[in-house]
């Protein structure tokens, strides 16, 4: 069984309408800059000539890897779970950047291992477990096809219950000890590149320990084999459970023409296997930030994307998509309400520039 | 006469509260980056290891420069005054992007040439005019002494008004056709540097005229010598009434112990100003972007900051630092409201990394 994605190109005429505007717009052509590149790929995205962006969700999707057997995180298994807690407490990174961005949280918890949290009334929690954690790839897939495409469905179900209930934007964040190695390994299979090149300290690992990673997720390529042509297969070989829900988040998003916005590496990684399986949903992908993240540079230029913000940020959670947000909307709000030459009775350059 | 600034160090029991605190926080040491090293900088600027900021005020300076008669502008300077009353109507970037960040927004006419803009119950104008547009700094300097010193006490007037009204962080922009003439030499006064170093097309000259206006600032230059040791001075001869004005408001939010948040090249060459006036003015400045500018690198080098934001702006009016608002309001936030390890009950790092 494959996966079926109807994503239409971007919307051209809306893009010609967009740039057209800017160039009338009371500021000097092109003086603003990316966010001029920014408004035109959100009226491709949204098919508008005046997209506008008012109710941003966050949805961080988690999972736990086996593969974390093998030594390959800073940080226990149980973080996952605890972390998972801490969202529905509201004391995370994620629940602050999502306050402050004015963004509804959704958390979903499509593959944590041990006992489930439980919703507590404060931010939203989806339980939706596939199975408690992937398996160690270095050992058997990390799950069944099936189990893939479950995860899949899961991403699309839940944002396509937020784009019904009047969400216009998505930005899309994971927690999952161990998944920057689940990451590189999908990176690694969908690039053709070596392990050692998309490999990073992930939480913070030390050099010897980066070393080990790499021999890990070498070895799980070696076993399973995964490439661009099944990235499903590639997805159940090496990937996650929450990295696929970030599949099927994102095509959810893109068939409704629904700008998705990318966190960091992670997100970047499950984004290679969505444009392997619908090349269309890659010029509707928005890129937050660069993370730290050797790889993440890589993903990017697969991708095609330039990241709004380099802050050095490494924590996931969504935390670079909340924090670009406000730029996008702010954006999307330039081109909508500011006057125009005309309007405003301002002056154009002079003859003789 | 010169000037008296009483600027306090950083307060370094604060940031060493903020960065132990910072540890304490559930997520990786060091994985939020940039906005780490921001937060502690801003509780060493507010002197308390919790800062918030919670009333933004964006403050646009204008001012006009008779310079303009020399070619080195691609807009008349008709446009300050028009741009002015675009602000008052609320028709500009900066107003739309002060709304979406929630700042008030408050412009003030330093030194528009022509008849002035009436408020009209829209945003905020203070009229307050020294003299209608600077002269031709190729045939004269540019104002007194006197007038350099009274648009520096507007400046602060302006600025300290709005603290004692409860602002909490001041950003900080202007408006003025012709004013990158101004800003790059005062630069090369400042720096050192040669024009051709620190000139760049402003609103969009082409070549052969960025060259020209390099001619312009040089020829300037060697008239008036002005240099670091009479800032003042430096500011008379070839800056600008809404420069000076930056600069009395830099200082007075400082001695107040109030963020800064510079925009890009010209505030950038007030700070430089402003800096060599009171020296510990420096490190209570926030760079907000990098702008087009190609002296603005130089200038942010000199000054030692790293900014927020690198988007390929070239608009001023507060515009950049606008946009960076909302990631310095939620990098503050993080600190005060994430969960600590012990508080959430999440494990730390394994042993065994």
């Amino acid at each position: 069984m494959s996966i079926e994605s109807d994503i239409a190109p971007l919307d051209e005429a809306a893009m010609a309408a967009a740039r057209a505007r800017l160039d009338r717009l009371t500021k000097p052509p092109g003086s603003l800059g990316r966010l001029e590149r920014l408004v035109e790929q959100l009226a491709g995205i949204i098919g508008s000539p005046t997209p506008r962006i008012e109710r941003p969700a966050i949805v961080v999707f988690a999972g736990d890897h086996d593969v974390t057997a093998q030594g390959v995180s800073a940080y226990p298994s149980d973080v996952t779970a605890q972390m998972v807690a801490n969202f529905v407490g509201g004391g995370a990174a994620i629940n602050v950047l999502a306050r402050a961005a004015g963004a509804e949280l959704v958390v979903v918890d499509v593959g944590v291992a041990g006992p489930e949290v439980r919703p507590s009334g404060g931010t939203r929690l989806v339980q939706a477990r596939v199975r408690s954690g992937t398996r160690d790839m270095t050992v058997e897939p990390a799950m069944h096809r099936d189990d893939a495409l479950a995860a899949i469905g899961i991403g699309r179900d839940v944002v396509g219950e937020l784009i019904a209930g009047g969400c216009d934007v998505v930005a899309i964040g994971e927690m999952g000890i161990g998944n920057t190695t689940a990451a590189s390994a999908l990176v690694a299979a969908l690039t053709g590149r070596h392990p050692a090149e998309v490999t990073g300290r992930g939480t913070g690992l030390e050099e010897d320990a980066v070393r080990r990673k790499v021999e890990v997720i070498n070895s799980a390529i070696e076993r399973h084999r995964p490439g661009p042509e099944d990235p499903v297969g590639a997805l159940a070989a090496v990937g996650g459970l929450e990295i696929a829900a970030l599949v099927g988040a994102m095509l959810a998003a893109s068939e409704a023409r629904v700008p998705v916005i990318l966190d960091g590496f992670i997100t970047g990684a499950a984004a290679l296997v969505g444009v392997a399986i619908a090349p269309n949903l890659g010029p509707r992908l928005i890129a937050s930030h660069r993370s730290t993240e050797p790889g993440h540079r890589i993903v990017l230029d697969q991708l095609g994307l330039e990241p709004l913000l380099d802050l050095e940020l490494r924590l996931g959670e969504g935390s670079g998509a909340a924090l670009a947000l406000p730029i996008i909307r702010a954006a999307a709000l330039l081109l909508s309400e500011m006057a125009t030459f005309d309007s405003a009775g301002v002056s154009g350059p002079s003859e003789a520039r």
